[in-house]
């Protein structure tokens, strides 16, 4: 049973993608061009609490995936093995001929959001133009890779949103599913966590691991009758110029706080300088009020305090809130211990719990026949889940303050930049319309072109450039768009002549259906 | 930034775990034997649903990923790179030599409960015995492998429970995190499903992967003027004996029913048999009611009616729950009905959705100090959270019936087996104690030996073996256990003895805790 590289290429994708291809095969629609587009539509709701904004992520790794993905002889091969109910192959030779020649990734274009950018639902995070079969095989790849890291890049900026200035480390190596946790990792860094403890992943985006001790260091070193104090003094050996210690595993206040600061205290005087102490338990506002206390008094007043603990956004915001009130009536500088705070977050960041997948779909949205274009509509229950039809092009519209005030989506012929006035209509409610005059506001392309005909034109941003990006969207915004608890809904609208389009493409399809019978 | 398998191999694992591995190599317990046991506190809690039982899944790939992984020159130069806050190096070269070559998992012995077994909190899922630094460094990727497709594999169970003698197949591909799909998808076929749309992975676990067409397919047609009718034909053209038609492109009853029948009696005439229809939107049990008295009517009363759209085991439930109050108004006999649904189950399986972490923990149970081991115990606000001390025996307890009753967990030396009377006590709560006569129930010992010192000395059970397994498992347990809602709370116990050494160490380590500072 164990051969997981056939399920890693391109197999690693649904298995209607191939039976519709066959299909196409059989029109003759296969080699045909496609637009498909890809976008979520509505933003993470965590139950509790709900995001304003999404942080785009994960266009890299799947553009490595679609240029490394191909059928060759093992793909075709377990293709062929296939069989239908009555015992016939399912995959026609003359298919798979094709396939294992014409097969790849190599004739698709692709636009997309860069990673690290702010992203609103109904905007194409990717839009992908090529041939029918092979943009539909894609299909299952784009939404899974890009999807999961959009899920957590957001998450991310959402820790980045109520930790403040604190540092966040991710730490959810161990609870996420399986090695997808890499790209969770990725995903985090982008969109808000400074570090990572996944030691291979930290290492690929070029930043270097963190991390402390577990509990178990502190047990053996007591099984050896050395006590939790002589487990400090042996890490504090080990890495005198990074001693952080977790001082939780016996009695956080009554013997972890004090022996840290005896190693500490035995650190200075060897003339080196201790990084701080974890708590992992316990009331964490509370317990960092006073460890911070006893720090203070002991001449330690700048180490770290790191919290984990099943940490989320309202914890920490809560935490924060704690500290604020009630650290003074301690004796401490509320403002002067946060700023010492690092927050370790695990599972609710990598699973991005209450809200566990994004829901990004990638729809038809036009199809070439007889050398046009022509765009396509499917029509669901409201038109707010249609897909928007047609070649188009996403710009978004900053205010004369600099702030983003809204994403338009126009078709592609439109010149939006030359024109007096930008009509902005709701996507679905008919009654709501908007008017721009056009020097009010700065307009901006959001799509770059990535692959041309299968080849990267895009020159990859590293780590840094995509946080700066993302830094920079998110001070565009809105305040109201970036409260943790019921954001202010920021406006996605389409241009007068795409909701026109839009809705005279659903009344012709509402026609034609009933033809059809 | 693309070089994604350095993190895959052995540094999948957490910075700390290396840290901590350099500090037990200065204090030279580095190749002492420790044991480490992994085990969840508790069963998922979904929020408006829990379970009250999990099933064990994800040892075989960790193993396999243990006899891959290694410290190989890129590793260890990658180790040998990084720099504490002075600049100086963060593993010395004493612990990479040492590392480079005994860093493998070659020493450990590994027991555990089989993939596809009922499990329970605090009975470990794997004992982990062997050289403390390596059996450190295995701790996160075996939690990472185990927990997430327990996890999946437990809610797998549930659809399982839900759908009754339905067929469930697994959709989750593109809702789940990147790569960590195909461990969701190989742990949903253990655990409940019958078959999966990962195609890929279903070959890697030979069976065949099952799917239909999506909307898109119907949209080109519509586009090419061939109308929802034209894709139908195109479909069951290329597949004549597997035709399986989605319906809900246009309007499901005006339009996708009538067509698929259309289609059907077409095939029907060229002596072949229809496959099915799917629906996904709208209101199921109602859709499925009305499109099953169509296909009735038409004469094609045996074609499966797939459903699919945000499924879980809730929903399955209510579905079929509404099926037997309503369909008999509409002429329709509901067990023939249910028997021909197909459930087809995506974001919620694969992500968990409102528990999507298994929280599973590793943790020091016993260390070998001067020849001798010495169990280890670390304290914790409530003695439920403090891990169980020693070298232990996990048993299932049989009653008369066969049903199993409560698992035990007593120290290995006990000869629970030979015990006129086993007292079973709670782990936490004093207070409650049973006693079973030995001659009531049937013993059944639950780790598996898979591991000793590297070599694997179990035979690999096939997915079906595993599905058996858990199956006659589930069977066994009380219904009251298995409900869906609320379940009844499954007895895990602890020996008298094993109850006796926990609080006798509890109470020593809290006595050492005020002597240490």
């Amino acid at each position: 049973m164990h051969k997981p590289a056939l399920a890693q290429g391109i197999l690693f994708t649904d298995q209607y993608q191939l039976t519709m291809a066959q299909v196409y095969f059989r029109l003759g629609i296969h080699e045909q061009p496609a637009l498909f587009e890809h976008f979520f539509r509505s933003y993470p709701d965590y139950r509790r609490h709900q995001a304003g904004y999404c942080i785009s992520a994960g266009l890299e790794p799947l553009v490595h995936w679609m240029q490394e993905a191909a059928f060759g002889d093992t793909e075709i091969e377990q293709l062929r093995a296939q069989r239908g109910r009555t015992g016939e192959p399912l995959f026609a030779d003359d298919f798979l001929t094709w396939l294992r020649r014409s097969g790849s990734f190599d004739g698709l274009s692709l636009r997309a959001l860069p990673e690290g950018r702010v992203a609103h639902p109904h905007v194409p995070l990717t839009v992908v133009e090529g041939p029918m079969a092979m943009a539909q095989i894609l299909e299952t790849a784009l939404l899974n890779h890009i999807n999961y890291q959009t899920l957590i890049a957001t998450k991310a900026a959402r820790m980045r949103e109520s930790a403040g200035e604190g540092q966040v480390l991710e730490f959810g190596l161990r609870r996420a599913q399986d090695t997808g946790a890499n790209a969770g990792t990725r995903a985090a860094l982008i969109g808000g966590a400074d570090y990572s403890s996944n030691l291979g992943m930290s290492l690929v985006m070029g930043l270097p691991p963190k991390g402390t001790h577990a509990h178990s260091m502190v047990q053996a070193a007591m099984v050896l009758g050395l006590g939790e104090l002589g487990a400090f003094r042996a890490y504090a050996e080990t890495y005198p110029d990074d001693t952080l210690l977790l001082v939780d595993t016996v009695d956080t206040l009554g013997s972890g706080v004090p022996n840290a600061i005896k190693v500490f205290e035995e650190l200075k005087r060897k003339g080196h300088r201790p990084l701080g102490i974890r708590l992992d338990s316990g009331d964490l506002a509370y317990l960092s009020i006073q460890a911070a206390k006893m720090l203070n008094d002991a001449g330690f007043p700048d180490t770290a305090i790191v919290l984990s603990n099943d940490l989320d956004e309202l914890v920490i915001w809560q935490i924060l809130t704690q500290i604020r009130s009630e650290a003074r009536q301690e004796g401490i500088e509320p403002e002067s211990l946060i700023k010492r705070l690092v927050f370790g977050v695990g599972t609710q960041l990598i699973t991005s719990t209450g809200y566990p997948a994004l829901g990004g779909v990638y729809k038809l949205v036009a199809f070439q026949h007889e050398s046009r274009w022509k765009p396509a509509v499917k029509i669901s229950d409201s038109p707010d889940k249609t897909a928007n039809p047609g070649h188009k092009r996403a710009w978004r519209l900053y205010d004369r303050r600099g702030r983003a005030t809204a994403d338009l989506l126009a078709l592609t012929d439109e010149v939006v930049e030359n024109m007096d006035e930008l009509v902005l209509r709701h996507p679905s409610d008919i009654t709501k319309t908007r008017t721009v005059s056009r020097e009010e506001v700065t307009l901006e392309q959001l799509h770059q072109e990535i692959l041309r005909e299968g080849r990267v034109v895009y020159e990859w941003p590293g780590l840094e450039e995509m946080r700066r990006v993302r830094r920079e969207d998110v001070a565009r915004l809105d305040p109201g768009v970036r409260r943790l608890i019921h954001p202010h809904i920021y406006h996605v609208s389409l241009s007068d002549a795409l909701w026109r389009l839009k809705y005279e493409l659903i009344a012709a399809a509402r026609g034609t259906s009933t033809g059809n019978v």
